[in-house]
């Protein structure tokens, strides 16, 4: 079973770096707009979105948060962060099959185990796409846990009501 | 069918508000959690949530900033909103059945269309739970569009590979 390990505080140092990398389909676009409830024709609308100054559906921003928050939680520094603050600039639009990247970067170490880290999202034409910042506690014990497998998620067959 | 229909830059001003809310379900959690690919246990794996700080699973703290991003898509200013920036920080934990309120209030128009939404997202206790900072550019036209509608999603079954 694959696990997820951490980071501590203690362990990260400015400068330090992590990526992982994610790719935008349909399959995306739908769960999103379920959890989020942000049904935009824009996200889910192809004929819609062509007539749009952005020629296609394209990705919800907060998406690219998503990203990030979930790098934080899983990669760098991983599980036991507890997540104070995020900001993000929507730079570019991200459309169907885009490949993003997203590189967080220690800036800072604060007291009281908090660390602030540079994010950037970028796509597979080096674009940026979201630039932002994060503030975590960062863990200070050493965890290292099964990463848990979701259960099946089929999208599909009848319209919901 | 219910439609969307958007508020624009002319008809905005500074101090409207609206509001809309959401409860946080197990569906969420897993829907999110495949989503951002943010698996960790804390949000999924009851046993595990109680040998911590929260004491059981808490909500993804990106899932409040994507019912955020979905207010601003959806209700205010609603479709042909462009997204630009965002900021939130986190200042509690989201538990399964919490009612989330998100509030969107204008706190500045700026020139080219730009506006500045003040954001809160509270629990049913009024707890705030996520305050932030929104800046769009709101659309200049009067859009109404079908709400449409998602495709069935369906949790569980086999586990995934």
């Amino acid at each position: 079973m694959e696990v997820l390990e951490n980071i501590t505080y203690d362990e990260l140092q400015v400068g330090d770096s992590a990526a992982c990398s994610r790719t935008l389909t349909e399959e995306e676009l739908i769960l999103f707009a379920a959890v989020s409830g942000d049904v935009n024709p824009i996200h889910l609308d192809a004929g819609f979105a062509a007539g749009t100054i952005f020629g296609e559906r394209i990705a919800h921003g907060m998406w690219s948060g998503a990203l990030i928050s979930a790098a934080l939680a899983t990669v760098i520094p991983g599980p036991g962060t507890i997540y104070l603050e995020q900001s993000m600039k929507f730079k570019a639009p991200v459309k169907l099959q885009d490949v993003l990247s997203v590189r967080l970067t220690v800036a800072e170490k604060r007291p009281k185990n908090r660390v602030v880290f540079d994010c950037t999202v970028t796509n597979q034409s080096g674009d940026t796409v979201v630039e932002g910042q994060s503030v975590v506690i960062a863990p200070t014990e050493k965890l290292t846990l099964d990463r848990p497998t979701l259960p099946k998620i089929t999208i599909g067959g009848a319209d919901q009501d």
